[in-house]
């Protein structure tokens, strides 16, 4: 059962954007401005909606009155994509009593094709009039492409004040054809916490969650991750409080994260890899990341292969120095690799172990130094290529 | 018809590594010991053959009297893995009576598993007696994993004190399962050049071909690439000379880098990435491997699907600093994307052009600086999941 935040209204429709009809226009509406945070893609190609965003943000100082999201269009690499933005973030405005630079607008969908705001605006009376505190899910939904299942987290933080609640919902991971492109998440809170000090939670809670999963490497140009706190529950938090909201912010980022990862494109299983043992984090870090993204680790995986030297290889190649007899490697728990050669163990009873929906792969340097790191990733299948090599028609 | 240097001998025999039988042992013999250079993995897990290899060459200054080369087995993170690249290549210099130190060990197969030298010891006799100077295809079949075509290119150069000629061959690229994993590439010419000017040529001649070249982005424990120098022409090259040499071998590799990109596992269509006018050759680099390794963008190849967003997507996440609104993308010389926005192009016809065996994508930044770099890759498709992703039995 969802912990939803005081105070949020929410509301999708289906503005015809999509070829199937199915919600593809959701609003998230703070009962009052809310103070907000929010972290964009770094491709340096851009979707207009993420340029629009950042000024917003910017220009208020964090402070947004309405989320305003559209999926079957990302808005990006089009002649009259600022027009486009700027034009729904207007009518958006319009519709909820709000200025222009209090909506955060965010786009999902087909890069390159020009967006007709018309359907948007048209539409957003009735997204208005759906607006419901009880429609978080629906817009969940609303947000999802080739995603098949909906992806939410909620945590509730008892403080001596009173208790105040997080909730987030994301989208997306791997890309949709025909160039669907974008992970999206909104997450609120009904704390109040100012808007500098939830760029500071939102950016450390990142590092362990959207900043540490992949499913194909491709970084998309309408990543949008944004926090709101509007104050609702009447719990102001101090410093020290924060750092516990800080906790449980990460828990629902770490499993909007999760749930992206198990969800890729054509995957079947959710891949968690844990890195121990290196001089540093950031060494622990790149070869996490080297492992997650390496195709031959990801279909070993995928056809429960226990195939370790793989895993050592990809190490090998992350650009970080360490010694091979140094290195011991653990899937589900079982060893299989110990001082960088072959440990003894059953191989039928590995493999069907490598059959469950979450494997854990561990990589330890017994040099013990204090650098670790976690990643998310998922098996790469004959789906993923389905999904992604069919003609765009 | 290859045009094949004078002065060397090829053999090859089954000596039981692989299970099906076919030729897995081979031999490559300069009539007398030749100049030699070469360049390994980059991999901090490097196999013991390579590391022998390595040891050689420092050792005699880049002389090398024999290449020995097993498949079935790449004997790396193995216990026994020196002794048995030492004691292999120890017997390979006796059977030719030469110093061991004079023999260049390659192997190629699975990681992990421990390798027998018995069996190729053995088989050493058989192999000499196999020598023949019109073996060299035989060779290039013997070391052959995953590779569906056997992969040779050959050059002859016209000098004033008579023709050189330059023969490669090379094995592999994406990794063989279970774990096989290598490139291996060994480049033969007649003509008379040290061993410290052949190492020169060989970076050179990599840089635009074997460096320039991924499948999956995994690179292996057991990559080697050589070249040998006997001079058995009688032509000995003067600096400038060499000069027109290093172009032929650089065609030599090029086109050795284009079969096995072509060859990748499970491909279907060679593609060749051209990136021009950017900073400077280090970015055009930058994007054009970004752009090879993009799972989005070889799945798409591989679908005929004109889609030029995942493209610029790519480029965008390279790392590398431009402008999207200056970038122009061409596909079988077809623009596709100008300014960074959808030009009008035939999608239909353009799909069928898509479905030829090479796939040309250029991305030109019109800011027209002199930094340019072209990539080889092959799309991905279910093919390389079903080699890659099948159970280990």
């Amino acid at each position: 059962m969802l912990k939803l935040p005081l105070g949020y209204r929410y509301g999708a429709v289906y503005a015809g954007l999509r070829k199937q009809e199915a919600d593809d226009l959701a609003l998230i509406v703070p009962d009052r401005p809310a103070a907000a945070a929010a972290l964009f893609t770094t491709n340096v190609v851009q979707a207009a909606p993420v340029r629009l965003a950042r000024q917003h943000l910017k220009a208020t100082g964090g402070m947004v009155a309405g989320i305003l999201i559209n999926a079957g269009n990302a808005n990006c690499a089009t002649r009259t994509g600022e027009k486009a933005a700027l034009a729904t973030s207007r009518a958006a405005a319009k519709s909820l009593g709000t200025k222009t630079k209090q909506i955060l607008p965010a786009s999902t969908g087909v890069i390159g094709v020009e967006m007709d705001p018309k359907p948007i605006v048209d539409a957003l009376p009735a997204a208005v009039a759906d607006l419901s505190a009880d429609r978080f899910e629906k817009v969940a939904r609303a947000i999802m492409t080739t995603d098949t299942r909906v992806k939410m987290a909620s945590e509730e933080v008892p403080y001596p004040g009173g208790a105040v609640r997080i909730a987030g919902m994301a989208k997306g991971s791997g890309m949709i054809h025909p160039d669907m492109a974008t992970t999206l998440a909104f997450v609120m809170t009904d704390a109040a916490i100012p808007a500098r000090a939830l760029r500071d939670l939102l950016k450390q809670g990142a590092q362990s969650s959207f900043n540490s999963l992949t499913v194909d490497g491709d970084t998309s140009t309408n990543d949008t991750l944004a926090l709101l706190a509007n104050g609702a529950s009447g719990v102001k938090l101090n410093p020290k409080e924060q750092e516990v909201f800080g906790e449980a912010l990460t828990r629902v980022l770490e499993s909007l994260a999760r749930q992206i990862a198990a969800d890729g494109e054509g995957a079947r299983k959710l891949i968690v890899i844990r890195v121990t043992g290196f001089k540093n984090a950031e060494d622990a870090r790149r070869i996490a990341q080297t492992i997650a993204k390496s195709p031959l680790v990801k279909t070993a995986v995928g056809g429960s292969d226990p195939n370790w030297g793989r895993i050592l290889c990809a190490a090998g190649y992350s650009g970080v120095k360490f010694d091979p007899a140094q290195i011991d490697i653990y899937l589900q728990g079982q060893p299989v690799c110990k001082k960088g050669l072959a440990a003894e163990f059953n191989e039928g009873e590995l493999k069907t172990k490598l059959n469950d929906g979450e494997v854990r792969i561990e990589v330890v340097d017994r040099a013990g130094g204090k650098g670790e790191a976690r990643y998310f990733t998922c098996d790469l299948t004959e789906g993923y290529i389905q999904i992604n090599g069919s003609y765009r028609t």
